[in-house]
């Protein structure tokens, strides 16, 4: 669950009345067979750029449909973006459908086919007839290379409009977003040519509060500045902005690392990365090594670390002991403890934790047990109890946290809880060890 | 990624030329703060049903924007349903814009009122007054009582049109729209009654090789049989109606089982069971237990299971190994073995699933070791390699497989395969042990 307040007004004086669409085609989106991540990917790529998308929409790749569809589209937006539709195969109608709408012929281009033709001789396969299909532009258009795909994005100004078709698979398209289209739309003064905003992330901490912990800084800086929040699982970002202009990214970097000292641990990083990777750097730079113990969250905690590309350097493995004797066998848990105390106890997360650590030689570990619902669960701890235990060369705490809602959202919250937990316990390891108290500059 | 043939044919006559729109509000989904899953949700639930949605469109909460939306779906299309929006705060104003556009009132509704503040007195929670914004309804309009929150869901028919304005939180607009929204649907002859098709879910096949298996099938039946294919990672379903309505349900049925016959192993399930969620279902019937060993997959696969609910009934554990200490501590991979063949081997996977095996006293066990990217890798094993091992009563094996493709797409490509192996390897035991070999009935 996302709340979300009023989002940053866009900076960018040029283009804040105009409206930028995105028309996401594919009866696969519609029939709820793949989620639209385009909406998702373009959505968040051009909210950074202090713009926010007018509308999406989702429609069939029917030739009808989208002339209909684009003919509207085009007559009351500045921007519009089209995904998907062009693929090889009949049913891929898009840019002809478009190009009937403008009223531009597409041309063969010798220079897409020649790299179609590349890429296939590269891969050792044949290039089929159909391919040629997407080696047709706009007669005044221009060409968006695709360097990990056949089909290029297509360009278009006309109208005093800006046209933009890329192509559906993610890998193709979100390189080619990044890469080439934001570039041309800062050109052209549609969005702003970096962020339009400096993001605040925090962990561990509520709305509310974060902002009443930041207000004395916004009342010193007054109208000039705005603050926007935004709330996810566990963390809330803050996103500072001058609308005006009035501040400009020196003075509001320099608030920005007012705000992180005064949020001192609350603080997790300037910039969108996420609880595992701040972990990840923390431990990197520490040069510790982790190892995990988890029964309720059933490996998405090790999947959060392994999930980071080098994660080998830190992550020492997990363990993910639903029943009593794997917690016996894996991680030396004494049988007496579990039939005293039970699985799902204080004692058994530090002995799992504990036996984490000595059995993977680890600096660091984390357990967790409890019962993520919707069945199991007892008098002293019911569904949604989760134990967490926290192994340190500084000692082994626990901590018993509950949380209401259905079996995934129980598992990602206890995740994020666990990794908050964690990243406290490194900014604190690092200040004792002498490195910089102060708040660190995450990457973008 | 998936690609789909055409969608099955809506078999409902009545609602053939029928119009569904869409409309998701919320500055959030622009925004790509969140994903659009409600599309997906109802897309897939109304394409069980036979219909397809015609139009999403995704637009900012504004008052003004959502009048001239809705103005214009109003104006297009037969079935309007919209998400987000009806919650108590200022910013909520979808019921008073499509209000005003339906030329109706807003009137007072004691009953919701009362609904309300009965939930409030549960969660020893103090009502406050802008709640009873949410208690108000169409006054030539019905509601839907919303059994997991206190927006309730608005239902209207007028001008030959439906309306139906639904809650953003997807624990609040999920049942509600199984529950109460699909049987107003079907009862107005909307949407089908029951599924529109008999899903024919498959694993380890390819489209076409399915579609050549299953054609002999498809030839006897002539023109009265529509077939539908939708590719996901690792599994095609194949769609069976009957679009004429000449092949009753229970006809369909006979050749829907036909199919799973001529099948074989290829066959997963009739409905829309995960594979896990097979693998679970064969691993209690045959009262086995599953251990699991991962390197590269990093905990996905265990966690693949654990989403199980009552996963604790067949899942010993698992272990996720990233060190060569910890293959050698928790597994008991022979160090020797490690610095002969590497921890990506066949040798290695071999090692690890005995080892979980073992060490978790599971019947069965599957271990993945490889190098999912984008780092890593190295001329015998370049990125992308797999080397997965299967262990059971009968023997153990390996097999080696290979990947394109960015990290998180070899990680899942991987868990598939695993769990497909498995899944055949149950299916072989359980017509072994006299179990009946032929097709199972998938739950819905």
């Amino acid at each position: 669950m996302v709340t979300s307040s009023p989002p940053v007004s866009p900076a960018t004086p040029a283009s804040a009345s105009k409206r930028f669409e995105l028309l996401t085609l594919g009866d696969e989106l519609l029939l709820g067979l793949t989620a639209n991540g385009h909406l998702t990917f373009i959505g968040a790529e051009l909210g950074r750029r202090g713009v926010m998308l007018d509308r999406n929409v989702t429609i069939t790749d029917e030739a009808e449909a989208i002339r209909r569809q684009f003919r509207e589209s085009w007559a009351r937006a500045d921007v519009i973006i089209t995904t998907g539709g062009l693929g090889p195969t009949c049913d891929d109608r898009t840019r002809e459908a478009i190009a009937e709408v403008l009223g531009q012929e597409l041309v063969f281009d010798e220079g897409i086919k020649q790299t179609i033709a590349e890429r296939f001789a590269r891969m050792g396969r044949r290039m089929t007839p159909n391919n040629l299909k997407q080696a047709y532009r706009f007669s005044r258009g221009e060409v968006l290379p695709n360097a990990n795909g056949t089909a290029p994005g297509l360009w278009a100004e006309q109208d005093g409009r800006v046209l933009c078709m890329l192509p559906g698979p993610p890998n193709e398209l979100q390189p080619m977003f990044r890469e080439q289209v934001l570039p041309r739309l800062a050109a052209l003064g549609l969005v702003r040519a970096r962020e339009a905003y400096i993001q605040i992330r925090t962990a561990g901490i509520g709305e509310s509060a974060l902002e009443a912990k930041l207000q004395p800084s916004f009342d010193r800086h007054g109208a000039a500045l705005s603050a926007a929040f935004c709330a996810h699982q566990g963390q809330v970002d803050c996103r500072l902005s001058s609308p005006s202009g009035e501040l400009n990214d020196e003075a509001l970097q320099a608030i920005a690392a007012e705000c992180a000292r005064d949020l001192g641990e609350d603080f997790l990083c300037f910039g969108h990365d996420s609880l595992a990777q701040v972990c990840a750097d923390l431990l990197r730079a520490g040069e510790h090594t982790l190892a995990v113990a988890e029964t309720a969250t059933g490996g998405l905690l090790a999947n959060a670390f392994t999930n980071i590309c080098g994660a080998s350097k830190f992550f020492a493995g997990g363990c993910v002991c639903y029943s009593n004797e794997s917690k016996m066998q894996l991680l030396e848990v004494p049988e007496d403890l579990l039939s005293q105390h039970g699985a799902v106890s204080a004692e058994a997360a530090v002995a799992m934790a504990t036996g984490a650590a000595e059995r993977l030689g680890a600096d660091y570990a984390i357990a967790l047990t409890g019962f993520a619902g919707p069945t199991g669960g007892n008098e002293a701890n019911p569904v949604g109890t989760i134990h967490l235990a926290l192994y340190s060369h500084r000692g082994v705490w626990s901590r018993r946290l509950s949380y209401p809602g259905p079996r995934p959202t129980v598992k990602v919250r206890a995740v994020n809880a666990a990794l908050d937990w964690l990243r406290r316990e490194l900014v604190k390891e690092r200040a004792t060890a002498g490195g910089n108290p102060s708040a660190r500059q995450g990457s973008g």
